[in-house]
């Protein structure tokens, strides 16, 4: 008859009863609480550290010692012998914190099981609401141990390291089935070309990493747990890349820049007529987007003191023409009726296939496109905010230089896309920059004095710094207080007669208002929002405006329950401003959220969790989309929607 | 009730009931006769044409009459119109010829199904035994055929020829099971950039290829039916190219050269020293293979009138050493003990990952390696003369610069390795050259006279042609002939006291047989078998003896019960003089082979035959690898084989 004992794992307090002399990794497992290894249970990697709690715990009937284990092998005292730092530093005795992959249940016992060692790690995410998201990779390491070939035993190089792949992954992951054997991996060929040397250079000790439990990409002498993968999201006029760590799930570095594709034309359709008309025009926006991308890519390794070569995945978002730029696929189709795209499913290709200056072996993961003008931006929204699992109809609104909607509920979406131009996002405005340290960011007016108040990006305080330029959510700032104050009226002309001295000029675009005096900026020249600005505002508000009613009219409802802003803005918008200068239709403020980079957000999760890719391609095909109108009708609501707000 | 006929497809005479109504093409795949098509039934291809037979059947029981099929409609019509010239260089009369896809059964018919239009082709390859080789590509064509996007449904141009495909697919296929839907497809990025304009320019009316059921390859504008590859044979010396058609399994033409990788070290070891001793060394040696295969693919292409874009696969055969040198693999650890190869699998590979000038989304396939140093090139001979089928045991010698040797049976098979030196392909020989127009093929020596007479390639009569040198099969004729009129004796040395005025001359490499003057050649240089040539002929020929003699030990047997000589001579050797000179053990010339290149014919079979592919990986792994003795006792039997045979 076997023997058994109770062993409970805290802080979710599963518990069982389990064969004496089972190792706590695999009775944990069966307890449903995974717990991470990648060195096949040779007491090598650290990973299953686990605390054993001392004492009686009535609540489980449970007497628990630490004698109640197997006393730790050598492997394991030295382990944590040449560890103590880690020890100390989490506080943790040693003696009390065994592995467990080689402790063995000998009594009952409790043990606690951290967040570090746990297999089903999660980061928190917050917006309209808050919400876990598992990290689970596509990619994982193992810890491969391999016999050297001899004369009896030559076989080669690729097919002993495949052997002992299935081994190792058996044995971390047991339990779990469609684990692929030896003759089901692949190695890419450029990973394939170092293996012989990587083999013999670490004594036939290597740490492999697989993707997609199908294809090994990389192999690295020794044990190594680094794993980094890289969100990007393409927009038309700006471009964010996120350095992750495929493990924590933490965002190492985040790197913005310009879209140098800006110098070829402002918009989509600028830049589909340059594809058109010239017959290296794809090429060169294909070859300077990957150019931008790797000095993103560059400065972000560097400032997370890591190398390219680390970076195994990408996951990027972009709007369709965005898409065909990165992937080199002529977007010229998409420039005129009936607006075809060349390929709007999920695509893996990979990285070396595009330019790009991460690993060789790396995959690029394109999330799906939607329709024609709904990008693969907008499926990142969609991962990220969940409106379709929402019992209410909530409405995102997307802002960048095309906006897109998305209007609905878990039983029904529709989406439509507007152009706005790139005024919310700080460019085609006089002193507009992208938002980088020294942008203004915030801004209000004084009643009393009518004097201006500025925040600075990367700065604490009110007033510090010296400004460079103003940022979308400065610039929105700046209408929305102008406006307020009545230096701006509500058909967005400047008044001539408000008493504000010394900030009201006659610049070289008609009338403007001066924020920052020459002396006070960095670059030695005042800034201000002229006259121009606010029209752009009030063209870029007004498209966002009559959207989301062409929107709500065809879901057959007159208000959402949530809204949800988001955009690349790169630093939080103030949604009080952007609803007084009519952005969004009349709503109540504590129920608009302002939701940062979702399509970012949702290709970091997408990076972070390959279930989540999978979920998105029936997902992106679930939205209907709608065309907004173009009959007389609806470009009178347009015009009459460019006046602001009354108060 | 459902109303049947008799319908009996010719030549193989299978009948059956079939219901009133039904197109003949479906029926005949109903009755087991499978009849192509890439057009989905539409009456385009013209690939499914049979033939009416009329007339009293009296032992199937059935009178047959053209009118017992649907009249033709428009299209077939029509379709044979356009092709009077076709139907009259076969000799078949309008009316009688129908489109198996348009005629429908009204009553009892006989149909001859010509072999042009049967799906089940075979080519049929003479060796040792008479075999058919079933034609089944890994690339299949489809005519597809799409409606254009429209506002109302704008969907991307790569998910609207997916759904086109997988429609095409499973009308000309129809009853196959596995076919992949639109899902499951995928297209080869470089592919996928040019499909936009391909279906416009087409109006979109297209024909695909596709990769193994599931990639898509090439998309060409309206019908087209040529579908070509290449096998090739990578040699250590000599190189070989077969562009082949793989609907007919024709072989379009054959290229080959010398490898120009002579010049970096003649055999396989030299050559892994090159690579070891400088940092460019493997660069140095890939590129120049891949420049040589792409002067072949060139040629080959020319002189078949096409293009290499026209080319979508390469199947490939080397030795090991060859094998990674041609995939960019550091050949290293194959120089010294273990051996360890990179890989041996079977290896699929974009062509242009390699820099292949076929088209650019071509797939390269190397059949699996058997051993450290018995290569893809012994899996092809596998594959072409299947001694792993025969109940006898048969011993298989593939000559080149190295030896692979393969003996045994259905139940038991083993195989050795031995270098051999690149004599017998007429390399390292001192007017030798490789098998081209204008070597001399074949020697005999008159007894009368002493006087040789020779042939060469490309001449149809004996003394016909001016020589420029001799290539493997004259080297073998020389050393025969100059060995049974006494020039040369039993140890190997030229004899001075022979009568053969004018012949025997003192040269810079003592003495040496003059075969053809100065004044006759084409080079007006003479040419000669040296001392020197006839030594190395010895240690190739002993090399080989003892390594067959090592190998029958082994197996336990005394004699094989049939020999089949292998290699890329280009010509045929005369296996009589191979026995004379002693290259084999002592053997009924009856039951000895010569079957050419049998490992460039196993890349021409695996090439036009998908399964074959598939049958090598298991069939690689069930050969023994013998390992020759290094012992002295071996060496001594050596050094006694060096001697030839006495008459």
């Amino acid at each position: 008859m076997t023997v058994t004992y109770t062993l409970v794992g805290l802080p979710s307090g599963r518990r069982g009863q389990v064969a004496r002399g089972t190792a706590l990794r695999p009775a944990l497992r069966g307890l449903g609480i995974g717990i991470e290894s990648i060195c096949a249970e040779n007491a090598t990697c650290g990973k299953c550290k686990i605390l054993v709690e001392e004492g009686s715990f009535a609540e489980y009937g449970v007497v628990s010692k630490r004698a109640h284990l197997s006393a730790p092998q050598p492997e394991e005292t030295e382990y944590f012998e040449r560890r103590r730092d880690l020890l100390s530093r989490r506080g943790w005795d040693l003696g009390r914190v065994r592995l467990a992959c080689q402790a063995k249940l000998l009594g009952d016992v409790v043990v606690t099981v951290p967040e570090e060692s746990r297999a089903d790690r999660q980061i928190v995410r917050k917006s309209a609401t808050v919400r876990n998201i598992e990290i689970r990779p596509s990619l994982r390491k193992y810890l491969v141990e391999l016999m050297p070939p001899t004369l009896e035993n030559p076989r080669a190089d690729w097919s002993r390291l495949a052997c002992g792949i299935a081994t190792s992954m058996a044995l971390v992951r047991s339990g779990e089935t469609g684990l692929p054997g030896p003759r089901d991996l692949t190695i890419d060929h450029a990973c394939l070309r170092r293996l012989p040397d990587v083999l013999r250079q670490s004594n036939w000790r290597v740490t492999v990493s697989i993707w997609q439990d199908r294809q090994v990409v990389r192999v690295e002498p020794g044990l190594t747990e680094q794993l980094l993968g890289a969100a990007v999201d393409i927009g038309t006029t700006t471009l964010a890349l996120y350095l992750c760590d495929l493990t924590t799930g933490e965002t190492l570095a985040v790197e913005t820049d310009m879209n140098p594709q800006i110098a070829f034309g402002e918009d989509v359709m600028s830049r589909i007529q340059f594809c058109s008309s010239r017959p290296d025009g794809l090429h060169q926006l294909h070859k300077s987007i990957i150019k931008t991308l790797n000095q993103l890519l560059l400065r972000a390794v560097a400032s997370a003191g890591t190398s390219a070569d680390d970076v195994l995945e990408l996951v990027v978002v972009g709007n369709t023409t965005m898409q065909h730029l990165f992937l080199n696929l002529p977007p010229m189709h998409l420039g005129a009726a009936p607006f075809a795209p060349v390929t709007s499913g999920a695509v893996d290709i990979k990285a070396r296939d595009l330019g790009l200056a991460t690993n060789d072996a790396a995959n690029v993961h394109m999330l799906p496109a939607i329709a024609s003008f709904i990008g693969a931006d907008t499926t990142g929204v969609l991962l990220a905010e969940e409106p379709h699992l929402q019992d209410e109809n909530w409405l995102i609104i997307d802002i960048g230089t095309n906006a897109e909607l998305v209007l609905g509920n878990r039983h029904r979406l529709i989406c439509a896309s507007t152009p706005t131009g790139p005024a919310l996002e700080g460019a085609h405005i006089e002193h507009g920059m992208r938002a980088a340290a020294g942008a203004i960011e915030h801004i209000r007016i004084r009643d009393d004095t009518m004097e201006p108040e500025w925040k600075l990006i990367g700065e604490d305080d009110w007033g510090a710094g010296r400004p460079k330029g103003l940022c979308g959510s400065g610039v929105i700032d700046a209408v929305a207080e102008l406006l307020r104050v009545g230096v701006v009226d509500r058909s967005g002309r400047f008044a001539q007669d408000v008493a504000a001295e010394g900030r009201i000029r006659n610049g070289a675009d008609g009338l403007e208002y001066v924020f920052v005096h020459a002396g006070e900026s960095s670059t030695r020249s005042y800034i201000s929002l002229t006259q121009k600005d606010v029209r752009q505002i009030q063209l870029a508000k007004g498209a966002l405006f009559v959207a989301a009613q062409s929107l709500l009219d065809r879901f057959g409802i007159e208000s959402p329950d949530k809204i949800l802003l988001a955009g690349a803005f790169g630093s939080y918008i103030n949604k009080a401003n952007a609803m007084a200068i009519g952005m969004l239709p009349q709503f109540d403020l504590e129920r608009v959220f302002v939701v940062g980079n979702a399509a970012g957000d949702g290709a970091r999760i997408a990076l972070l969790n390959w279930d989540k890719r999978r979920e998105a391609v029936p997902l992106s095909g679930r939205l209907t989309r709608h065309e907004l109108p173009a009959d007389p009708e609806f470009q009178d609501r347009f015009i009459r929607s460019l006046a602001f707000p009354a108060r």
